[in-house]
């Protein structure tokens, strides 16, 4: 049956917002998107085929959807994975492939893959248990991390102190040497069933000064067109090692000394390829789709500019949310709003991002200050 | 009630690809948009936040599907102004304006209105009959345009000659001097209720040499600047004359003497804007949005040249669509897809369209070449 047959299913475990926005592109192509998610809210609800209300962790849940589609496909790594297993067994295409989510579901097996296959990344030490981590005072300052269950910033520390130690995980993991990198760089590639390989160009994020979180990205990254090769070397290794149909997030350090070294990956579309959707011809969300389809893989050629800034709920208001300063966003050119249709806003919640288009990195830098500065999601 | 608010609804009269293109806009701000479509299949169906299977020029249904909505706008002219006049005096939000509708359902109201506010047209004498046609013999060649009940290239011919007088329309309407012109060119403007009002730079269609057809449009047009002002400045004074909020989409003539004639008007979005999604900073889905809900209009600047071609069903085929070369389409960079969601084929039914950019005319006149020669939708 042809992807374009009007009875071709695809099933997405998860329907946050990276399932809204590749729906969004899935209704340029007819294609009937079907969902499962926890939140009986969930982003996707409304506007998907069909949505069904179930736990993405649990066996018989995750089989009974995925039995009657013919593409199985993720927005998030926290899945069954055996329930995966046993469709693709049955005939099902799963993309990406199952053991490509377990391996990267644990950090441990992330960081030995890198190791087997020549993927330059930070040096690191396994560690079971919290004691275990204490031995290795020579090593420090180190990260700490979870080798299971850290999502979203947790299962993960940084150490710097032998006083320190005391707060490190009693669970196994790993170490791994602190890296005072230059800059945070990302690309994202795409594979799809044929063996074709596309990367979006290298972006760069930008790091709050005091608080050191994301506060924004920006495409392309300002990095040597050397520095962009070996970027764009090491995410097609990547996602042919790891021999997977989908797409591959790849988060990078760029030290000082010109040495890239791979932080995380994501088997997925990603926070970090948002602008693709102005900002190049294709966008991360429809390559996912051409890839899991085995279509061919669209141009990643930028097409503008482009930063990318989260809009996070405001510290102290919890509640059906309201969008101040809207109008003066809105008033501006080359900004591009995108909400993900969470009626309830909480503290740093992920609500929506702005996309700011401008022909200079200045320009782009300004409007970010701006959305930042002007629209405030308060309940 | 904030139109970001959770329960601000929008009710579309109509759901085709223009509601269903819209409607994909609409995701990024979260807002909830409800359709009325007499095709219980229609485009929107799947995506709407609510479907209702109902007549649009029925009193009673539009005005129930309307009553429970903030703000009312159409996809389609032909719909049933009464009960969108009761909801207006009701003080629901009904744009474009009931009052406008009216005028551009009638052909001959829409004569009427150039001439009595000086927007150049083409010549004509209304008339009432077939018998009232032939007595303007010496005003051949004209078109004879019927005043209501003409669609889609309906209720309008071209006579050339007095034996060709027997096929005119014996029902009200004109007889119209034909134009040899130079171009058809196209403006859409927007206007929301504060006043506000921007212009889409101006399109040129491209006519089949044999066929008489439009084949594809580009964008920008190739035009002199004072033709650009001229034709941006007869989009604004008819929007304003008209008092209308909401998109006006104006096709023009561009005779060979650098004069511009206003064709037709539709008081919605519009074939002629489809490139705007890919090819301007803000599409026209998104600005007819912008404008019926009195938000900042937003920029019209074109990001990239491009064309749009309609994907029509291929002749001598009806059933379920089959998209063939819709691979070695999506194998070239630079074509966009957009599927309209309909499941049967029909001839020349719309079935999508796909915008091509590229840097040169030529470069675009050749994908356009390539979509049209590659792209069968067969059953």
């Amino acid at each position: 049956m042809s992807v374009f047959d009007s009875n071709f299913k695809i099933g997405v475990l998860g329907g946050g917002q990276l399932g809204r926005m590749m729906i969004q592109s899935a209704i340029d192509f007819n294609f009937n998107v079907h969902v499962l998610d926890p939140d009986a809210n969930a982003p996707c609800k409304e506007i998907a085929t069909s949505f069904t209300h179930g736990k993405l962790t649990d066996f018989d849940t995750v089989y009974s959807f995925g039995k009657d589609k013919d593409v199985i496909t993720i927005e998030i790594e926290n899945v069954n994975t055996e329930a995966l297993k046993q469709l693709a067994k049955e005939g099902k295409k799963v993309f990406p492939q199952p053991e490509a989510i377990e391996l990267i579901q644990n950090k441990t097996l992330q960081k030995r893959f890198y190791k087997e296959n020549g993927i330059p990344t930070a040096d690191f030490i396994e560690t079971q248990s919290k004691a275990d981590v204490a031995k290795h005072t020579d090593f420090l300052p180190f990260v700490n991390k979870l080798a299971t269950g850290g999502y979203d910033g947790r299962g993960v520390q940084v150490i710097r102190t032998e006083e320190a130690l005391e707060k490190a995980f009693d669970a196994p993991g790993f170490v791994e040497k602190l890296i005072p990198f230059e800059k945070e760089i990302a690309v994202i590639a795409a594979r799809n069933e044929k063996g074709e390989i596309t990367c979006f160009p290298t972006v760069e994020m930008v790091f709050h000064p005091e608080l050191n979180l994301v506060e924004y990205l920006f495409s392309p990254a300002i990095v040597s067109q050397s520095i962009e090769n070996k970027a764009q070397e090491i995410a097609k290794t990547l996602i042919s090692k790891l021999n997977m149909v989908g797409l591959l997030a790849i988060e990078m350090f760029l030290t000082k000394e010109g040495e890239i070294l791979v932080n995380e990956i994501a088997p997925r579309t990603h926070n970090s390829g948002h602008q693709t959707i102005e900002g190049n011809e294709t966008s991360q969300f429809e390559q996912h789709l051409r890839a899991i389809l085995n279509l061919p893989l669209g141009s990643t050629k930028i097409v503008q500019p482009a930063a990318m800034v989260n809009l996070l709920g405001e510290a102290g208001f919890e509640g059906p949310a309201k969008y101040e300063g809207m109008e003066n966003v809105l008033s501006q050119e080359g900004i591009h709003v995108h909400l993900y249709g969470k009626r309830i806003t909480k503290p740093h919640r992920k609500m929506g991002h702005a996309t700011v288009t401008a022909s200079s990195i200045e320009d782009l830098n300004e409007k970010v200050n701006f959305v930042k500065a002007e629209l405030k999601i308060k309940a």
